[in-house]
C-alpha cells in the first residue's frame, strides 16, 4: 500500500536526519560545512537512505522498530552515508547544470555565491568562489559518507563488500554523469539503448539497487543469521526495475510537473537539453513539419511557455509516444511486483511497504 | 642518504604506475576516464604512494622486494589508492585556482576545455564543459581510490581502520581547502597559527602522516606479526614534521622556483594571493614604506617580473624573514631525524631511506 510506504519513509527520514545531525561537531573547522550539509540533506526526500532500512528489513525478515535509538545505530548511519553521497553528487551536479534552485531553496553553489557577493565580491568572482566552495563541500560529503559507513559497519563481516559496492556504484554514476555532460554539450541525438544504459547507471544501480543491497548486507552483521547472496541479488534486480520506473516518472515531472511541487525551475530539463527517453521517442516519431519547433524547444533555445508544454503533451499523445512509454512503465512495474512477490520470508509490513514503493516511484508528484 | 630515498621513490613509483594502469579496463565507459587518470597520475612524483611502501617497510622491519609482482599486491594497490585520491584533489584544486598548467602539461579541466573548443563550442561554454568533466573525473578518482583500497585490503584485519583514516584525512583536506578558498577571496591577513594549522591539515596529515600510517596498517595483514599502535603513532608524528618541512619548501618553490622544474606558471602563488607563512612574516616585518609594493605583489594585482622576485628575496633576507623560516625548518628537520632515530626494528636500508626523506623534503627542486 502506498500509504504504508509513505509512513515508512516519513519515520525513517526522521531517523536519518537525526543520524546526519549527530555528525555535526559542536565546534571546529568542520562545524560550518557539516551544518550546511545536514541542512541540505534535511530538505531532501531521503529515498536512498530509507531504502537502506527497507533492504535491511527485507533481509532480516522483520521490521526494525522505528525507535529513537536506531538513529545512531549501524543501519541509521549507513542510511546517512547514502544521503551524504547523494548530497555530494547534487552539489556537483548543480554546478554543472547551472541550477540555482534545488529542493525549493538556493543550490549549494548559488548560496555560497550569494554570500560572497554580499562580501562585495564582483559577480563573476563571487560565482567562482561559490562554485569552488561547492566543489569542496561535495568532496567533503563523499569523505564523510565513507567515514560514516566505517563508523557504522567496521566489524560487520560484510563491511568490505559494502564499501566496495558503494565505491563502484558511485564510480558508475560519475562516469554516467560525464556522458551526460558530453550529451548536453553535443547536439546529436543519442540512441535509445544508450539512454537506457544511462538510466541504469545513473539512477537504477546507484539510487535503488545500491541502498537496498547495502541495507541487506548491513543487516547480515546485526542479525543472528547471515544474509545469502540470493536476497542481495534479488533486491539488486528489484532496484533496476524501480530505477527505470523512477526515471520515466522523473522525465515526466521534469517536463510536466509543477514547479511548486518539484522545487525545480519550470522547463529546466528542456533548457538543459536533457536527453530523455521521452525526447528521443518523440523526436523519432514526429513528422518533419514539427521538427523545427520541437528541436528549438528541446534544444533549450527558446523560453518555454505553458503553451509549449501543452503542445509537447498533445503531440506525444497524438503520436502514441505517451502510450508507448506508459506501456514500458507498466511492464517494469509488473516485473518489480513479481520480484517482490517471490521474495522469501518477508514480514507482512515489509511486503506492503515494498509493494507501495512500486506504486510510489511510478506516480510520485515530486 | 638522499640518493637512497630517490632510488626508493623511483622503483616504487614504477610499481605504483603499473598498479594504476592495471585498473584501466580494456573497454567500456570507464576506459576513457581511467586512461586519463592513469596518464595524469603517471606524470606525478607519487610521493604519497611511495610513503605507503615506506610505512609498510618501517612497520615490518624489512624492505619488501621491489619486484614486478608487488605492483598488484596489497601495498601496491593501497599506494595506488593514495595517488588516486591525490589526483582527484588536484583535478578539483586546479579548477578553483584557475591553473592551466600542472606537472608540465595542461590541467585536467584545461585539457577537456581545449577538446570542447575544438568541437567548436564557444570559449565560455567550452570552459564550463571542461570544468564539469574535471569535477566528475575528480569524483571518479575518489571512488576508484576507495575501490582500490577495498580490493587491496578487504580481509586485512586493519582494513576498516585504514578506510576510516583515509576518509577523515581527506575530509580534513576538503575543509582546509574551503578555508584556503575563503582566504584567497578575502583580503585580510591571516594569523600565523591559522596558517600553521592549514599546513598540518592540508599537507602534513594528509600527504605524509596518512600514507605512512596506511602503509604500516596495511603491512599488519601481510606480515606474520601484527603492527602496534606505537609504530603507527610515531610514523604519524614523523609525517607532521615532514609536512611542515615540505610546505615551507613548497612556498619557497612557489615564489623562487624555476617554472621549468616545478611545472607551474611563474609567480602563480603570488597571482593567487596564497596566504603562506613566508608572506605573513614578510608583511609583518616590513617597514611601512615597502607595504604598497608588497601588497600589490602579494595581492596578485600586478604582473610579476624577475625583478619583483629579486626584490622580495632581498627584502626577506634583509629583514631576517628568510633566516627565521630557515630556523623553523631546521628545527622541524631535527625533530624528524630524532623520531627516525628512535624508531625500533628498522632495517638499515629503510632507515637510510627515511633519513634521506627528511633531506629530500627540505631541499627538493620540484
Amino acid at each position: 500500500m502506498i500509504s504504508d510506504t509513505l509512513d515508512f519513509f516519513e519515520s525513517r527520514r526522521a531517523l536519518i536526519a537525526r543520524s546526519i545531525e549527530a555528525l555535526v561537531p559542536a565546534s571546529g573547522a568542520m562545524r560550518g560545512p557539516l551544518e550546511r550539509i545536514a541542512e541540505f540533506c534535511g530538505r531532501g526526500k531521503m529515498i536512498r537512505g530509507c531504502l537502506v532500512f527497507l533492504g535491511a528489513d527485507s533481509a532480516r525478515g522483520r521490521s526494525a522498530a522505528a525507535d529513537e535509538g536506531a538513529a545512531t545505530t549501524d543501519i541509521g548511519l549507513a542510511a546517512a552515508a547514502m544521503e551524504l553521497f547523494q548530497a555530494g553528487l547534487l552539489a556537483h551536479d548543480d554546478i554543472m547544470d547551472r541550477d540555482e534552485l534545488r529542493r525549493g531553496a538556493p543550490t549549494i553553489h548559488a548560496r555560497y555565491a550569494m554570500e560572497a557577493r554580499s562580501r562585495s565580491e564582483t559577480t563573476d568572482e563571487a560565482l567562482h568562489v561559490g562554485e569552488s566552495l561547492a566543489i569542496c563541500l561535495g568532496d567533503l560529503c563523499y569523505f564523510e559518507g565513507f567515514a560514516a559507513l566505517t563508523r557504522a559497519l567496521n566489524g560487520n563481516p560484510r563491511y568490505g563488500e559494502i564499501v566496495g559496492l558503494c565505491a563502484s556504484g558511485l564510480g558508475e554514476v560519475a562516469v554516467a554523469q560525464m556522458t551526460d555532460v558530453a550529451w548536453g554539450a553535443g547536439s546529436a541525438e543519442v540512441p535509445e539503448e544508450e539512454i537506457l544504459a544511462m538510466y541504469r547507471g545513473k539512477t537504477a544501480h546507484y539510487s535503488f539497487s545500491l541502498p537496498l543491497a547495502v541495507g541487506a548486507l548491513a543487516a547480515a552483521g546485526g542479525a543472528a543469521h547471515g544474509v545469502g547472496a540470493d536476497i542481495v541479488g534479488r533486491l539488486y534486480e528489484l532496484g533496476e526495475k524501480l530505477g527505470v520506473l523512477f526515471q520515466i516518472r522523473d522525465d515526466e515531472l521534469g517536463l510536466f510537473g509543477s514547479p511548486e511541487s518539484t522545487g525545480k525551475a519550470p522547463g529546466s530539463d528542456l533548457r538543459e537539453g536533457k536527453k530523455t527517453l521521452f525526447r528521443s521517442r518523440l523526436l523519432a516519431a514526429s513528422p518533419a513539419e514539427e521538427a523545427p519547433r520541437l528541436r528549438a524547444l528541446f534544444g533549450g533555445e527558446v523560453e518555454t511557455s505553458a503553451k509549449d508544454i501543452d503542445y509537447i503533451r498533445s503531440l506525444s499523445e497524438r503520436l502514441g509516444v505517451a502510450r508507448s512509454i506508459a506501456e514500458m512503465s507498466r511492464r517494469a512495474g509488473d516485473e518489480a511486483r513479481g520480484i517482490v512477490r517471490a521474495l522469501p520470508d518477508l514480514a507482512p509490513d515489509t511486503r506492503s511497504v515494498l509493494e507501495g514503493l512500486v506504486e510510489y516511484v511510478t506516480r510520485r508528484e515530486r
